[in-house]
């Protein structure tokens, strides 16, 4: 693996090089992440022109060794911890390259607050301090196969702890003990834990994004929708599904389903390499909208999906760009009616060339409507 | 309740005031929730001249209403969506500030990135950016009867939690599984969640501040350590045990433990309104050093807890400060033997007077050595 963190980080140097920056500090964590292979709490990487440095604050590397499933930064990198509890791994990455002999210092502005850039500043005055950007986050869209691969795992935990609580009672169990009891079931099929908070919703709750698990109770002819994922070494998929609970769906419960259902396909079939992140979301929301669901629909139909659950690119409808190869992203349009509920289906896909089979569906449980 | 949020929004109009920006951008989600009881996803707080504006961004209000358990901005405040996916809040309360005759703003350097610092800039440029620091951060540390009772609440779910579980066979369950089954149990007492990510270490693992649970299993002759809190309202606290497994412990394990739990007494005794907060932590880590575990302790004894689990006071070497009452702190010493395990002893307190009987103990569960 140590390979394939060296070859991330010569690549973002090679992009600092192009913009004038020979030496980078990269402090956003999933981003240290990428590049080193983990990212103790509170640490930065330093890129420079010697070898590469993770500054991280003290007490020291005690917790590491000890516990054999935390991860181990790249064994290629240079570790350095802080001494005490005072100094800011970035101020003292930035002294460091300083000490090097950087005269130019490339910083994640959009993850470093003003108070930390000024720390920098007033200790290290004669770095100059340019702007890394997204570089980082933009190396991380595409996905190399080791990391579809722990994508496809922790998609195939959270069909699985799905596939298992749809076996069981539903009816009167509360929205939070559905929610935790997929919790408990992702990490019993080996999850580091949750890719984000689960939600269920049940009745006038059901369809809502995001939507936070409530005492209410599952009851006889709600909709009841689920979105869960699980983390696997560090990477967030997630799948949603809305089944109907009792034996016959009233017919505008059938309706809702087809049509979310339909502009989820659509949007499924429209991930083509090359396709605009913005015509993924039109083909998805036009079906939507010509039902008369235009209004008050979610500000996006997908996003990507990685060391964070919701990464570039982002398929809404002023986003800027087009899919690639190997670019794992969800489809998740809905419609929610307030007062009575709705509907919300997602999955996680890779996208793929035609000649390779098309997109890959990471989440494969069934999107028939079931009535449990 | 919205009198208190106004009068808490008065206070740091003041401290504005006195500081020369009439006007102030919070946005550190729970400075914003402190000020304006509710903190949605993204939003910040503009304390004007006229009437305090709760800026969030779009898509609008519609999950608010639907489900009885969000929380609810004080009703005494505008507030106000941005359309569409673009703007970030943080630019528009600034440019609606200019439009409103302010000059000078004041933002939480601390929290604000260097990217969204340079867009007001750029989009507002005649109005003056200066620094609120910590202002909220320190009107926070003092807590009202009404936080210390959300504290007390969620620290009574917290120990029946932990009483529940003691109750229940442990040996031959991982430490993942106790982790869930504590979280699970928290919910279903009335917490709207876990306060932090519960802690449960066996055998060489136990007495490691913020261990993450592995799957390793308990044994016989272990120590078990257990580090957990409840959310209740979302307030935090945190309670930490260390158990014995089996009948009879070793020798080192009750040394250990009594060693321990006079560390923690020491520092619980000292939590006296003006004691310094290094002194709270000396006359703790004092028992340990002498006892010839001074290296390798944690860089601190205790913290403040409230909207955040870990708040202002720190108790630590270098901190300064002295305490008030009405703080919540938690004192919270370990000794952990790489290889063996250890011990740590964690409680919730509210500093209060002598004359009202001294530190209120939040986390009653006994603090015996319970060999189970």
């Amino acid at each position: 693996m140590s390979e394939v963190y060296a070859a991330r980080r010569e690549r973002l140097r090679e992009r600092c090089a192009a913009g004038g920056s020979a030496t980078a500090l990269v402090s956003r964590p999933a981003n240290v992440r990428y590049l080193a292979g983990a990212a103790p709490r509170g640490a930065v990487l330093l890129l420079g022109r010697g070898t590469d440095l993770l500054v991280c604050p003290g007490p020291g590397p005690a917790p590491l060794g000890v516990d054999p499933d935390d991860e181990r930064p790249d064994e290629a990198l240079r570790v350095q911890y802080l001494p005490g509890t005072g100094g800011d791994p970035a101020v003292a990455a930035a002294d460091l390259a300083a000490g090097q002999g950087a005269d130019s210092l490339a910083v994640e502005e959009h993850h470093l607050t003003v108070a930390r850039h000024r720390s920098i500043r007033s200790v290290v005055p004669r770095l100059r301090l340019a702007e890394l950007g997204s570089a980082v986050e933009q190396l991380r869209v595409i996905k190399d196969e080791e990391e579809i691969s722990c994508l496809r795992i922790g998609a195939e935990i959270a069909d699985q702890a799905l596939s298992e609580l749809l076996e069981s009672i539903l009816v009167g169990r509360t929205e939070r003990h559905l929610a935790l009891e997929l919790e408990r079931r992702l990490v019993d099929h080996g999850a580091d834990g949750p890719a984000f908070a689960t939600s269920v919703g049940t009745g006038p709750n059901s369809g809502r994004r995001g939507h936070r698990p409530t005492d209410r109770r599952v009851d006889e002819g709600d909709f009841l929708s689920v979105c869960l994922g699980a983390t696997y070494r560090g990477y967030r998929s997630e799948i949603g599904r809305t089944f109907v609970i009792g034996t016959s769906p009233a017919d505008w419960q059938i309706e809702l389903y087809d049509l979310v259902f339909a502009a989820q396909r659509a949007g499924r079939e429209a991930l083509v390499p090359g396709a605009e992140y913005r015509d993924v979301d039109r083909v998805a929301r036009q079906v939507l909208d010509s039902a008369g669901y235009g209004h008050g629909l979610p500000p996006l139909t997908g996003h990507g999906v990685g060391l964070e659950i919701d990464e570039d690119p982002q398929l809404a409808p002023a986003a800027m760009g087009k899919l690639d190869a190997c670019v794992p992203v969800t489809v998740e349009p809905g419609v929610h009616l307030p007062g009575r509920g709705g509907v919300r289906i997602d999955d996680t896909l890779v996208v793929r060339p035609e000649a390779d089979g098309g997109p890959e569906l990471l989440t494969i449980t069934t999107k028939e409507l079931l009535a449990l």
